[in-house]
């Protein structure tokens, strides 16, 4: 699983620092998340191939994290994308973006679909065999949703070893992956734990941002591995949090110590201060494994 | 006069390049003219202060001249801009960025007014005592206009020595700097032109992008002393021009010719080159006076 934050500040873009969006590298998916102004430059920056990106997830439709998205989706039809692309996000997104296509007379040659979200609980908005990518319903000023994306158990794994001495043939492979134990040709059952090891532990991200303090979704977000949450404030401005329904990097770490995260990824600074590295230090406060996200940092897990 | 190339390149914004925006300071205006995505960015990186702005020129709805906007508009609300703000486009442009603008629950905390343009023919858009913008109608894929800003003729300068030795009082000079004779006490008329300089002869710009090969904005554009031209190609690609109704920097150097233009600026690169240097050259084999526009790239004149 592989992070790269494309954009981690709040409000508007500048020249050193990019509003939000990151891409999430999981089980061979690469989802973009939010999107801000600069989102495509920030990818080509990173290196990041815009044919793999074929999922795009938007948290709420404040320009810090939207505006962007038209002219990716312009951009990826000038260069000639033909597979589908899919947006999730609230509901408007697809009249938004369709008024923008539509004055440039650009429409798209590949299949564009919208998946517009407006469900105050959590549902599952993209599903296969590998990966699953839930809402998190935040507490804003728009309706906003964050995103828990989770890899599925995978297939066990083979015991090289164990498959010769029973000198297993190739045909039982597919099987036995799958938990099933084996009858060998003289009556022998070989059970399955014998020839397998477990699988990796699937991994767990979920993204939080943009939200006021809110506690109810520790059960959703219980011991995923990594936690990307805002931290808008520093405590020097903890009164302007409930205001704007933007967190302190205190509360997002009573929110990663509540819900028992791997990593606590903090992220959407306020464009106020001059240095990021405070954040880190109050939430340290409350919770020990924090990382600072930055434009162009990559968090391998 | 004073021009600002923010951004001059077609398509899509690159890590080194970017789309249309430039801004033009003539008589303490500062107007901007188009904006690409990433336009808020080369305001800051060229410190041109986002306050000056206060009429924005949008010659098509395409967006690389266009998706810079909504950021922009919705930065302003952030820095507290209470000066009321002017913007001139297509029809459609109000519809966008109030849907936009509604979608994030972000409205305007100053007086945003939209003047949508849909005339085939030039209109004056702007005026006041010192400056016009009349559109130069084009022709592209879809409705586009370029702009004609003009100086106006400004006062007559008063000659210190003359005014001295007739011993005229201060209570003339805005009469005389308006052009009309002085009687004096002891009933000689001094004509005006002792008295006077003629004012320094007006200045205009003429901005064309995007458009195909257009003869008939010759008129129009006649004896400017600075025409920005689009040419999107060059010779080996000179069939591309007319199907997507762009230019060559041939097509662009012509109308400059025909035009009798003082300079003529080239720019909205196809981004297929690798270097610029070879439009200067196809353009000077028919207009001599040819100039390069690029990202951060000022011009006086």
């Amino acid at each position: 699983m592989k992070l790269t934050i494309l954009g981690c500040y709040a409000a508007t873009p500048r020249t050193m620092t990019n509003p939000t969006s990151q891409v999430l590298e999981i089980k061979n998916h690469m989802f973009l998340i939010d999107c801000g102004e600069g989102t495509q430059v920030q990818l080509r920056k990173n290196r990041i191939k815009f044919s793999r990106i074929n999922h795009i997830f938007i948290s709420h439709l404040h320009g810090d994290h939207f505006f962007g998205l038209p002219g990716l989706v312009s951009t990826f039809r000038l260069l000639g994308r033909d597979k589908d692309l899919h947006i999730y996000g609230p509901k408007g997104i697809k009249e938004a973006i369709t008024l923008l296509m539509k004055l440039g007379d650009s429409w798209t040659n590949y299949q564009l679909t919208f998946h517009e979200l407006t469900s105050k609980n959590s549902e599952i908005v993209f599903e296969d065999d590998k990966v699953s990518v839930a809402t998190i319903p935040l507490k804003h000023r728009v309706y906003t949703n964050g995103f828990l994306f989770r890899e599925k158990l995978g297939e066990r794994k083979l015991n090289i070893e164990a498959v010769a001495k029973y000198q297993i043939g190739k045909a039982h492979f597919r099987n036995i992956k799958q938990g099933t134990d084996v009858l060998l040709e003289d009556g022998t059952m070989v059970s399955n734990k014998k020839l397998t090891f477990d699988p990796p532990k699937p991994k767990s991200y979920a993204y939080c941002s943009d939200t006021g303090y809110k506690p109810d979704i520790v059960d959703q977000i219980k011991n995923v591995d990594v936690l990307y949450h805002e931290s808008t404030f520093l405590e020097s401005e903890a009164l302007l949090a409930p205001k704007t329904k933007h967190c302190t990097a205190k509360e997002a770490a009573a929110i990663a110590n509540a819900a028992d995260v791997g990593t606590l990824i903090l992220g959407h600074y306020s464009t106020r201060y001059k240095s990021i590295a405070p954040f880190k230090g109050e939430a340290q406060d409350i919770f020990a494994n924090v990382e600072l996200a930055d434009d162009g940092k990559v968090f391998e897990f």
